[in-house]
This record gives structure tokens, C-alpha cells and sequence, in this order.
């Protein structure tokens, strides 16, 4: 009678909502400044990704757990989302159990692939001007081709992303499988035409795009393979390592081959290697990569550009949440695309 | 003078915020795959509305308390708001105080009688494609018709919110009015022509829009009358009871009309039933439900489709916060749209 | 060793975020309704600002501290962000370090002037119709004039942000300056022609736009002083003082000065000018003001409107953190823009 009666009155109090409630709330806020040589300006910007998130977990007994997470995603400079096109949730919205089958959940979030190699990238995987991932490490793929202009380059939305337990403490294997649910995206002429476009606006995927990785961890050596397959059928492998001669010093390698063979009728092979290093210098990080992403048919059509990356930066932490940093690199395209680039700033999780 | 020299200097740390704070995060975040036997796609998709929302109650003494509560809706598939166009707070914004008197809000949330109907569908009003709150249990009515493409069907903006208190444990009132602002709605034709449409775009409401439900609970029995009128004119009534012949079961019954005269000239009225249960099988929970929806001037006009739907739902409770969901529907309406829907996903609250 | 495979297993449970967290969430719901004369409409709306924030300090040792806010403004009444287009941290997203040199801030937030002014006003900088910050205490004036349409008047992006520390309890200055990037504003003819804008869309500023002011409190007394140039060159300075005869009496007056030369060939001077009062009494503040703006050539054209405007506001404070507010105000213009305003509402601090 009560639990009726308390069920059907409007109580302008707790509608809808749980009795118990563990919400942690977390992010991280970079801003700084940078110059490029190729431009006048001196901008306000960022060297990660800026994040505002919502996570909690829910212990539900006998090794069960229950996970969600939202993440916003932000420009600090300019106060909007992320290209302000991007979802709210741009940094991933996902929900579902844990336990010693390994990790379900349902939702939107980096692929295997790109949540694996962001580790073995010398700048985190931070969207930063001198790191890698955000081009080099990734041959350029994208992750996400049939989606609406702007949006995120490595995410599945509309997926299931199962992560195995870390089996003998060594291997864990991950694999991320997305609907083929159409996204608005813009026509893609690909090996179409412009009246017939291989993929017209708002396209279905003609198979489920999916991506798997596995690591391997064993004392100082890492190493993980990728394959990833996504909704234009690019086909990308990656494969990569990590090596720690003393405990302050890591050193990294990756590699990556994209096939796009399936859409783009001319170069469709890009291949891209990138060497970096981490080194703990008392409350100091340094950072420092070199790397090259070459277009196929390089020997027939020698003007296609390679573009060559190398980078040097330096973090001093202030505590375990902040640092202050300084960034340099250089990067060469073609004539016209080549820069050098310099920053610094602070950044702070919360 | 500290006081002045305070209110003057910019700190950079609390400037324009309270001392003390007291907010509650809370949401749920629901997510599954499911299958329509109209397409050929596996989707991942939702079950429940997906929420992220702030609250609070604060204290102010003799019985009174100010409250406000801000809600964010999202799609868990994609991480963007809903729709995609939708506001921010598109689950409520409102702030008001509460005492021996009621409870007085502005704002925008549900309507009257959208709030108070959905505690007798057996879907609880959540949005699933099982539930009947979406279409059948409102008849296809609209709450908000003046507004942007793609927004709320159920609730009101610029509006004040009242709900008495609970009348003798027994018997509660429920007062919606919102005012007659423009909220750039496209133009919409209605018994005007295309070069004069009855509403043309950004139009105000002709007469305030508003909505008025009442409750009745007794023992195991509860009832509801509502009548609303939107800013187009249509008006509505609709009526629904609930009984528990034993504590673990509920059955539960509602009708509804619809009458569009005001702007439809053909086929203004729609009339819609529903009946349904809820069953508590252990951790689990049945729902089932039968509904149709029926325009008017169905004997003249026999091919104008009624709208049957069957459903059938199971929840099993992980936790109080945390259960995993199977349900299937079949729906019929004209030949092309008619389907079965299936659905598995997990449901957690925070 | 572990460290490495932490480093390395996708968890699924804290990924990217720290160890410890301390965020206050804080905000504002201010909502009431209100009457134009000019209008037939009662309508649902604000008298201040609605804020939902975030923010942190993190004590890092030696007297530093990191700071980082973020704050998400909105409407009550439809629950969308500000006007819609605005970025979803329209209040401020501002990261930095607080120390004995003061405190230096990256991001988008209020520049020097328009925050520092806002203690001078009697509604407090309130965006209320009844109040003076939004038009008549800045001369009219636009803080971001290349920016989107819809976009904030008082704030800068891509900013650097430095306050003095307060300087023998009685001096402090505040500095912003901003970098030229552009940010997608619509073309603006200025001294240019159609064909050919003074400010095409897009544009960059043609030098930093950049805001300082200055402080001065002794005693009862309180006064500033700031200059401002935005990113078209318009100038601005900006007088203000306080006196405090009694505890519970704050008398103010701002005056100012807006040069457009640069970018507006007729009446390019606007001056303005307020005096109000803030009063305690009892559980109650009464707010007064009245002010001036005129455009310059007013002996030439004697056409051009004066602005003219007469308030008076009671807040009556349930709480600390909550009051209910009635203003009135009438505002004199052009005839066409000449009105009376009333609003009623409640204003919740959390």
C-alpha cells in the first residue's frame, strides 16, 4: 500500500532516480600556447584531449561487477565540445558487467585497436601537435569513415567491447564489433561516382565493422598486434613493442599497414612506423619520437609525400595530478605542409 | 571591509558560487542490441531513456524546502544528446520550493498527465519499442507541437509546475501550465494553406497550454483522470486504474482521446487502450501488455489503419540499481509496418 | 614489472583518470515569470544567470595551487544551453596556477573589465531586464564582436588570464589578453563594402584583443578603473566606485566609454553611465538603479535614441543559498523600444 502510494505521487523529489548513488566525477584540463611556423599566429590551445566524465562501478557479488562511464569532451581555448559538431559524450558512453569472463559492455568508445596502441606512443596518445597517434601511429586510418563531418577519427558507436581477462598475468585479448546502423554520414564518392557515390549519405555498412588487439606483457617487454576493419572496409593491421633496459627508461615501436584498397582506387597502401622513447628524469618526463607515414606507389609516383615527424618534449610534474610541459617538433609533408611547432602549457586531471 | 575587499577581489577559486553545496549525481545509462523483422539490422540501442542528472533538496525550516533538479538525455549507441537536437537539459529543468502547501516549479519537464501516466504501463513509460508511453498509450498526442523538429513529445516548456500534497494519503492533484512563447517551431499547415499555414513558423500559443491530472489510491487499487490542452489547440483526456490482487502482481488499464479538430481536418480523432501487468517472480519481473490505437471514421474509411501491439518483457535483477532485460513485441499497423521487435540489454542506475 | 602490465590491460574500470579526485559541483536555478509591456506574452524566463560548474584546487606545496572551472550555462525554461549556439562551457573553461605571483589562468572566461565591473552594479551583473550590466553599465559594448552569431558579449577565447595577487589589502589588477585566432564569425562590413568586409568571415583579429583593470578598496570606499580593445579594435574605458555610509548600504556609480571608430562610420562614440544602490534590510536587499546611454553626434542627430532606464528589485532570502526576487524596471528608448517590465521569481544558489 505505502509502496503504491509512494510509486504514483508526484513528489517533485526522487523521481526516477536510485536510493544509493557512487557517481565519481573526473577529468582533465590542459591549456597552453603554441606557435606554428607555418602560420602568424600564436593560438591558446591544448595538448591532450580535455575530458569531463561521469564512471562509477557497482559491486554486484560472486566476482560481478556492474561499469558505466560518460565522457565529455571539450576545447578549453573555446569552452565547446570538441569541433563542436561531436557527440556530448564524445569520449566514450558505455555500460555493462565485469567479471571473470572479462568485460561486456554496450555503447560508443575508442576501438581495440586504438585504445591497445595509444601505450606504446610516446606522447600517451594525447592528441598533442608533436605526438603521433593522432596520425602517424595510425597510418591515417579512421576508425569511424561513415559518420557526419567532424566527428571522432577512433571511435565505434553503436558496438560491443568485450576486453578477456589478463590471462597467466601476460595475455589479454579485446575485440570491439559495431552494428551496421546507418550514422548521417555525408556521401562518399569512394569507387562511385558523383552521381552515384559508392556510399550515398546516410549509408548502412555492408559488413560490421570490428577490430581486435591483443597484448602480451612479460617483465620489460610489451607487445600487441591490432586488425581492424571498418565501415568502408579499410582493412588496418598495426603491430608494436615496448622495452624497459632500467625502470626509468621505456622505449617504444609500432607499425601499421592500411589497405583501403575497397574505396580509394589510387595509392590505397599507407604504411607508417613510428620509434619513441619515455625517460623519468627525477620529477621530469621526457618525451621523444621519430616517425614516417609513406603513400603507396612511391616509386612510380614519386611526388606523393611521405610525411617524416620528429618531436622532443619535456613534462615537469608539479604533483601526480599536474604538469607543466614544453613541446617541440618538426614535421615535413610536402613543401607547403611542413612546420615546426612549438608549445607550452599545464595539465591537470581532477 | 574584509567583506567588500572579498566581493571585490577575483580570486579565481569560488567566484559567484555558494559555500556549501549539496548536489546529487544520478542516471541510468541502458543499453542492449536489439533486432526489428522490418530491416535487416542487429542494432545496438536502449531499452529505458538514458539520463545523467543533478539534484538537490535544501532545508529551509517551518516545513519548507527549495529544489531543483537539472537532467541531462543521451543516446548510450552514440554518446550525442538526444535526437541530436534536443536541449541539454532535455529530461527537466526546475526549480521551485515545496511545503504544507504543495510543491510550486518552473521550468520545463513532463507535462501532468505525462508524469502521472507512466505508473500504469507496464513498461514503466520507458521509451522501449515493447512500451506503450511512446504512442499507443498517448494516443500519438504530442504535449509540446510548437517546438523544433526532432524535440519532446511530452513535456512542456516555460511552464509552472504544481502538485499538491497527497490529500488524506489518498487523493493528489497535478497542475501544469505553460505560457503562450514562441519556440521556433517550422510552420505547420494545419487548416491554413501552405502561403497561410494556421500555424506559421515561430508562432505563439493562441490560449496557454496546460495539463491537469489527479491520482486516487486505495489499498491496493489507484486510478488517474487527465485532460490536457496544447498550444495547437488538440485536446486530450485520458483515464487508467491499477490493481494488486496479490502484492507481486499489478494489472493495469488505460484509455485515451484525442481530439485535433482545432488543426486536423480529416480523421481527428484518436482513441487508444491499453491493458498490462507486472509480475515479481523472484528476481525477476514480468511485464506484459495489449494495446490498440484506433483513428476516427474508421467505418467510413476502413482503410485507415488501427494500430495493435503485444508485448511481452522480462527483468532480472543483478541488484536494486542493475538487471538485464529480454523483451519481444509484435505490432501491426497498415502491412508495411508491421513488425516484431527484439531486445536484450542491461539496464544499471547510479 | 606490474606497473608495465597496469599500464597495458584495458580495465575497463579507471582508464585515463586519477587516482584521487575533489570536483565541487556548484551552480545557480533562477527562474520566474515575468511581463513586457510591450508585449501581450507572460512569459517563463530567468533573472540571472543558470550555471551548472565544476570546479577543483589542488594544493601542490610551497603556496601553489592548480585551479581548473569549468561551467555549463543554460535556459531554465527550455532547459537548452544559452541562446542555443553557445559553447557548452559558456561560463568559463579556465585551467592554471595560483601563487604568490598571483594567479595565471588559459582558456575562455569573463575578461578584466567585464568581471571586475559586475561588483559595481546593483543586480549584481544579473543579465535581469531590470538590471544594468547587459546594456547600459558596458555602453553596449561587445567583448567578442568575431565570434558566431548568438555567441557570449563579455567574454574572451583563446585566452591568457592574470590577477595580481591583492596588493596591501587594497590594490589588485587583472589582466587578459587573447590571441587573434579566428572563430568563425559571419562576414562584418565595417568600413568595408559588401563585396569586400571590413571583417570577412573568419577572420583573425587584426591585433590581441586585450582587457586590463584595476582595483582600489579602503574601508567603506571600493573603485576601478579598466581599459578594454576588442578583436575589431573597438576601445572601451571604464570607471566605477562604491561608498558603504552604513554596514548595510552600498551606494555605486560606473561610467564609460565606447569608441568604435575603427570598424563603425557614424555615431561610432556611445557613453553611458548608472547609479544604483544595494540595501539590507532585515531578511531583505533592495536594489535600485538608474542610468544613460547615449550615442555621440546627439546635437547633430538629435534622432538617435538616448537609452534611459529606472529599476528597483527586493530580494527576500529564505537561506544562505535561496530568495525569492520581484523586479521592475522601465526602460525608455525609441518609442517602438520603450516598455515596463515585471518579473516575479526564485533564485537558488547549490
Amino acid at each position: 500500500m505505502k509502496k503504491t502510494l509512494a510509486a504514483l505521487a508526484l513528489t517533485g523529489v526522487a523521481c526516477g532516480a536510485s536510493a544509493q548513488s557512487s557517481v565519481t566525477i573526473y577529468g582533465t584540463l590542459d591549456a597552453g600556447v603554441s606557435r606554428r611556423t607555418d602560420t602568424d599566429v600564436t593560438a591558446v590551445g591544448k595538448r591532450d584531449n580535455n575530458k569531463l566524465g561521469f564512471r562509477g562501478v557497482e559491486d554486484l557479488g560472486s566476482g560481478l561487477k556492474a561499469l558505466f562511464q560518460l565522457e565529455i569532451r571539450y576545447e578549453p581555448d573555446t569552452g565547446a565540445i570538441e569541433n563542436t559538431v561531436r557527440p556530448l559524450f564524445q569520449g566514450q558512453s558505455r555500460v555493462g558487467l565485469q567479471g571473470d569472463f572479462g568485460t561486456l559492455r554496450f555503447g560508443r568508445a575508442l576501438s581495440a585497436f586504438q585504445e591497445t596502441s595509444t601505450a606504446f606512443e610516446p606522447w600517451s596518445g594525447m592528441p598533442a601537435v608533436a605526438g603521433y597517434q593522432t596520425d602517424l601511429q595510425v597510418a591515417g586510418y579512421t576508425s569511424d569513415p561513415l559518420s557526419v563531418a567532424g566527428n571522432s577519427l577512433n571511435r565505434f558507436s553503436n558496438a560491443v567491447f568485450y576486453n578477456s581477462p589478463v590471462i597467466g598475468n601476460i595475455f589479454q585479448l579485446n575485440i570491439t564489433v559495431a552494428s551496421k546502423e546507418a550514422n548521417n554520414n555525408p556521401a562518399i564518392i569512394g569507387r562511385g561516382t558523383a552521381a552515384a557515390p559508392q556510399f550515398p549519405a546516410n549509408s548502412m555498412a555492408p559488413v560490421n565493422p570490428y577490430s581486435v588487439s591483443a597484448t602480451v606483457t612479460q617483465g620489460p617487454f610489451a607487445a600487441y598486434g591490432a586488425y581492424e576493419r571498418n565501415a568502408v572496409s579499410t582493412k588496418l593491421w598495426s603491430v608494436g613493442a615496448s622495452y624497459k633496459p632500467i625502470n626509468d627508461l621505456k622505449l617504444m615501436a609500432t607499425y601499421q599497414r592500411q589497405d583501403q584498397d575497397y574505396s580509394v582506387p589510387v595509392n590505397p597502401i599507407t604504411k607508417a612506423w613510428m620509434v619513441g622513447a619515455n625517460w623519468n628524469v627525477g620529477l621530469g618526463l621526457v618525451r621523444a619520437g621519430i616517425g614516417r607515414k609513406t603513400p603507396d606507389n612511391i616509386f612510380n609516383s614519386p611526388n606523393i609525400a611521405k610525411t617524416k615527424q620528429f618531436s622532443l618534449g619535456y613534462d615537469y610534474n608539479l604533483s601526480p595530478r599536474t604538469y607543466v610541459y614544453v613541446d617541440g617538433t618538426r614535421r615535413k609533408a610536402t613543401a607547403a605542409a611542413t612546420f615546426n611547432y612549438y608549445s607550452v602549457g599545464i595539465h591537470h586531471n581532477f
